[in-house]
């Protein structure tokens, strides 16, 4: 790599996972729409054949006239191949399949209890942190014999698991784990500074400066401003008139038609028990919070108007037609079309080649930057990004009737990854049942937790 | 006071609840069957006539021809009056009456939140605690003004809230918190050695040597030893095998005759849970855990084989009884019993006057005893006590999924001080909604509070 | 104060010690030169006629046509006129005069104990602190009374001392310490960035990214760069060229002319110890260090080209000469010349206001930002300055053999806050004894304590 | 190993570096005088002839008839033979020979650094642990790979570098570092409370209780106490009357006659200054002060009354005259003479196998028992010992002035540990430059470092 005049030429990022198809896409999208780097991208993804299809989409793409030459890509068959001199490495994969999801998600719902999403916490998102913790070593022992001095970009979840289980085996990694959810909060921030601030329609969410602070996915804003002004008191505001009926800017009820999209009434709830600003999803959210409040049933989801996503609805449209996507696309019957994804990928690599900084919000461990939470636990806040180097920035402390709770995860999390990465499924149950919304009695919660390891079993081959 | 030739005389106590009766009482006990210690307890209660009551018991014991000199007891009317020149301050008060503690346990039920205790946590907690805040802050300061070398012990519930206030208002105060619950859990391993291990009946409670870790009420073993015997397969053994029936030393169905029994059912399903032994009843092991494991309803509890203690049977036994009683010891109707309460007391006394060194479990703030709750917090754990001093003995660190749990608590108990010390029951609103068995909506948990805080008001005068 | 259109007006400042004429004229210029913001200024000084006239030169500057009526001044005669309604607290005062600064310095000197400065650390330090705390208690005190929300601006030395004293005083002061140090060695990287790595002669200070980390005056960068550049090789080999001659951009022996000037010969040695950039004047950072590396005598100072500044010179030059600048701008003999001061005062201010972002280094109470040192310590780091908001930037770890250094002279401050807060001579005289560079006997130590102490009683009233 | 009925035997004893004479036979006699245990002691010694020996003495020794059949005795030839199914691994080497610990002593004489002993700290101690490391290395884990579970007991020096690096290479390791020095200062303790406080002849150091804080041999008491007296009043009449001649129990000059003795005046001196007592020899506590206190030069090694103690002289009696010792106990010219040694090494064995309790100083890492120093450090404290069972007790903080310097002690050996671990001579180096008493120049600095490096180059055979 080399940088000069504002350019940063000869980029080799390694992308792992590289046969997922949104995040792969997008990015490629985003790199068409910035002149500033350039390189080559090693695709590397346990399904050659997708990785191989990405190539041809992103040469293709790159051979267009108008983007021409800046970027190439190969996939490759090995990590090594992929990590061998990369200055950047990113981290997409899926761990496992559909199929297992399906277990992670659903099983538990027959003995009553629901999951909006199930990768992040709770059964499923333990589950699903056995699989991915045995691939994630694999992953940062070949990062550190390969490419020790790289920076590497995690997009995988769960989260806070992944970028755990990298610093694990090897200390010495440059990892930040980045997340969109926060945005999305920001936007309703837009969204209240326009309605009760009287700010122009050209406000955007860049033009936000919070202060971020919590675990990935119970992410929270303690500070919040736009020019002169506090946007705590127009949130409150909107918190306050929307608490029943919620608030879509996109339509009222929007939440209905998509899986991913939520009115905000939790996030508003939350507001109104914590006086901090909720920075996720309402379906991430909810399922942090003890399960009565807003998950005890689906009529109860719905009153709250938010979506448990079931996993066949993810077969289908995340995996099925995406697939076909894939197919039009590398064969030419459909052309692939650039458009900003929103996302920080980018940025954060131009901010790492030294060429403008950059302050946002990203997963790593806590060093300091967030008091109240112990050291080394996996925190997300906001950092200076500036060449080779993140610096978090100091974010306080959350208040203690909502640390004690973001405690309580952050030490169930270290313990998933001690137990899997110790292969000991005792060690696993025994987290498993005292997770915050495990209400079974050791009976049930033996048979769940057996029914789910069944099902996942194809990924635990070296648990004993 | 004056110390030699291992006799510790003219000791000055000041007693303050002195009109509270099973403790004063048991003191009168322990001291008559102890020698080597002697000299002038003050007594001072807002109720003048129970302190003034005790004085007689008092004196009338002492002057015994076997107990002859050795204690003289005075009631006096003013903090002041009890604490100058004390050298040993023991605090045992009822903070508010029955009438208000009605309402900390029962008000909740209406909502499905049931408690057995209601004393330390949970909504009945917290609310007792609003009301203990600013009488310790009171006693704290006159120990500060009046008192300021002396070593206070404290036997007031909810135990580390009034620890934890101590400390703020006089942060050099030598206190100790003194519990006796974790002595029942030692009964249950010298069972355990007997059963199992082939120990004599002679095998004493004193015998067997423990690790203290956790927080007041929710205590935890990490270590139990006899001679060169491990306690732990031993009691392993017993939980596993009186895991259904329960097990009680004293008779198979002694919980059911009284509401402080239990038949240690809750212990043993959470050592299985989480492979420590809880020290402490189960009735209030019962109230830090998830409310579905073992409280979910009246139910629920027979099941667990514990009672849910009314408040009305206080007042006719804890009250009425022990009133008539102290008519009856006054006007000599009835003669003082002497016999030894097993508890610490007069043993806490006797190694802080350098007369011989003691190991027992004490609530001190964590000054680095337990590692995983933060600094500051009140945690209980042996120390060590000698002449003038109180070390604590480090205790470990609690398994994680354990240790987040604790931490919630440890959250929540230190933000009930905090909003306390403000008088501000807003501050306090947002502790209790949040708090770990309040899956209530938020409607609904701002009509418990006010009813609450409404049959609390009596003693909130001071809030805004 | 009112923010809208990219423009602060009404700002209030509180200018404490306003008779201080180099940092009061200075700001004055930075003022006159910035056009975003505008208000009132009230100086408040022991003496009040000192700051009277500088209402007088103030007002008289802002009169000119081209700053017209953006700043107006006014003297007051009490702490409460001047804070009331302060949206902004500057700091600057002289603790006591340049008399007992003369013993400070000085009088160490006949136990072969030489200082530079003599107003940070050292003996001289020591005694100034002691001077300093109870003035810094009542602006302390002043300050939560009359202006908690003001953010408060220290330029006073000692600022360590200062700045905690502060926060112990009124914990929620939102308070930081600003110093200029750190601005000579970014000019050095300049340099060494022109000289080495082909920039050209526009290259200014504020183009250079730096990582602070230390204690104020015993200061690091552990991270410089410039565009894609690290700029630790190119200083590396600046230390090396110039390791025996110095290296002083201004001509080789400017050093000699000046008793605030350097050759950067130590800051150039302590790279080679440390691996990381000194960043404060050589004159300071001598202090930090162990005697006889660069002060054990006039001899040695001398070798290493820089000066020990003499007190009769700072009579001479800034007290005399100042005073009669000063009569000559109030009396009209000499026009008042505008020229910026490369502080970042006025940045600070606009950030605070929320017109703009701001990263510099600011000295504030560790909060995490360090790690390696306690927290609570004061500490200087890069922050984050936006809308109301000062966040501390995560600086990393000194290495170990200078973070044990850091963390002897942090001990030590915290020391001498608690002494001279307890007006406690001989906790004073405790920590006197085991400083850093006291190398002497119990009795000469008693003695030139005495003597000290002695030359600076018109201050210490107070003790006992 | 087998308990029962108060008596444990099997004890399996792994004695690694058997062949030093001096420790092993003193735990010989040790051993010979508690009927309580017995066992085998396997002894490993890099040199299998001095194991032989002692193998023939011990053996010898326990066929008399009064301590028949308790013990065997067994050399071994590797470690691997020794540790296998060992409760106890005693750990007593000598790193390298009086030949390399010439050049470690005596080559910073050339520089005016002086040393009285140089094992501990200074450049001979840094110097010693770049040998020691790498052998405590293997050691570590081959108690991890053979005797995972069994409990370590280090008396090698430098103590706290022998303990860090075996918690390095095993993290679990069960392992305490005992030292004797304390028990010098608890003897200087009894002769001052029959001094001033009328305890008579027979008070012995087992008597008086102390609470110990440091770090090996700069370890202090904050607490010391008899029966019911408080004894720091009595040790400072003791350090203020005798601060000039010195005080020795056994006769005023007895300094003069051995090099192990002092007069205690550097303690004394240390308690005027710091307010604690210092618990170590003078020897050893000189080295970690500023030179200029104590060793400024041999002259003032004199005034303060004790000695530098020469490398040849350890060469005679530590080793010649010992050989010949051992040559004659073998050949039975002598008999081994049973005498008490006053160590705690048998006492603490008992303690471990559940046969009593003890409260003992121990060095270990330091997981909250010391506040104020960094988690982590290896710290010496109190800690009861039970059955298999070792818990630190909270001992405190040292006041500030002397807890910064304890504080860059700490640091500058977790840096001698990281460097020797890195087998890295330049990032020693850069410890060595910057440590307490090095005030030398760079250029100095280098050529003593390298001077040394190469008087111990036998034993730097993998740094680079």
């Amino acid at each position: 790599m080399k940088v000069s005049n504002n350019q940063a030429n000869g980029i080799h990022i390694a992308y792992i996972g590289g046969g997922s198809r949104g995040w792969a896409w997008g990015l490629m999208s985003d790199f068409a729409l910035e002149k500033s780097i350039s390189g080559k991208i090693y695709l590397y993804d346990i399904d050659f054949d997708a990785a191989k299809a990405n190539e041809i989409i992103g040469n293709k793409l790159f051979s267009r006239e108008e983007y021409k030459d800046r970027w190439q890509f190969e996939a490759v068959d090995s990590l090594e191949k992929a990590l061998t001199g990369a200055d950047f490495v990113v981290l997409s994969i899926l761990p496992g399949t559909f199929d297992e999801m399906e277990y992670d998600v659903h099983a538990p719902e027959k003995y009553g209890i629901y999951q909006s999403v199930g990768d992040t916490i709770g059964p499923g998102g333990l589950i699903r942190a056995l699989r991915t913790v045995p691939m994630y070593e694999v992953i940062g022992r070949a990062i550190r014999d390969y490419a020790p001095r790289a920076w590497v970009i995690n997009y995988t979840n769960p989260m806070t698991i992944c970028v755990k289980t990298l610093y694990e085996v090897f200390p010495d990694i440059k990892v930040i784990g980045c997340c969109h959810e926060v945005f999305g909060t920001e936007k309703l921030l837009v969204e209240a500074a326009k309605k009760y601030l009287g700010y122009p329609d050209t406000l955007r969410r860049e033009d936000i400066e919070v202060s971020v602070i919590g675990i990935n996915h119970f992410t929270w804003l303690n500070y919040a401003s736009v020019n002169g002004d506090d946007l705590f008191p127009a949130y409150a505001r909107l918190a306050s008139e929307y608490a029943e009926s919620g608030f879509n800017p996109a339509g009222e009820d929007n939440w209905l038609n998509s899986y991913f999209e939520c009115s905000n009434r939790v996030k508003f709830d939350l507001f109104n028990r914590f006086g901090l600003i909720a920075a996720a999803g309402d379906r991430h959210l909810a399922e942090f919070v003890p399960g009565d409040w807003y998950m005890k049933d689906p009529e109860t989801v719905k009153q709250w108007k938010y979506s448990l996503t079931p996993v066949s609805w993810r077969k289908e449209f995340q995996l099925r037609k995406k697939k076909e996507e894939s197919r039009m696309l590398v064969s030419g019957e459909k052309e692939f079309e650039v458009k900003p994804t929103g996302e920080d990928g980018v940025k954060i690599i131009r901010a790492l080649c030294g060429l403008e900084d950059l302050i946002t919000n990203v997963n790593v461990r806590n060093q300091g930057q967030v008091s109240g939470i112990p050291l080394g636990c996996v925190v997300e806040t906001n950092a200076l990004i500036r060449r080779d180097s993140v610096s978090p920035i100091y974010a306080g402390q959350l208040p203690p009737e909502l640390n004690g709770m973001v405690n309580r995860h952050a030490n169930v999390q270290n313990a998933i990854v001690k137990a899997a990465m110790a292969r000991d499924l005792e060690m696993a149950y025994r987290v498993f049942i005292n997770e915050n919304r495990m209400n079974l009695s050791l009976k049930d919660s033996r048979e769940l937790f057996d029914t789910m390891v069944e099902g996942t079993r194809a990924y635990l081959g070296e648990y004993k």
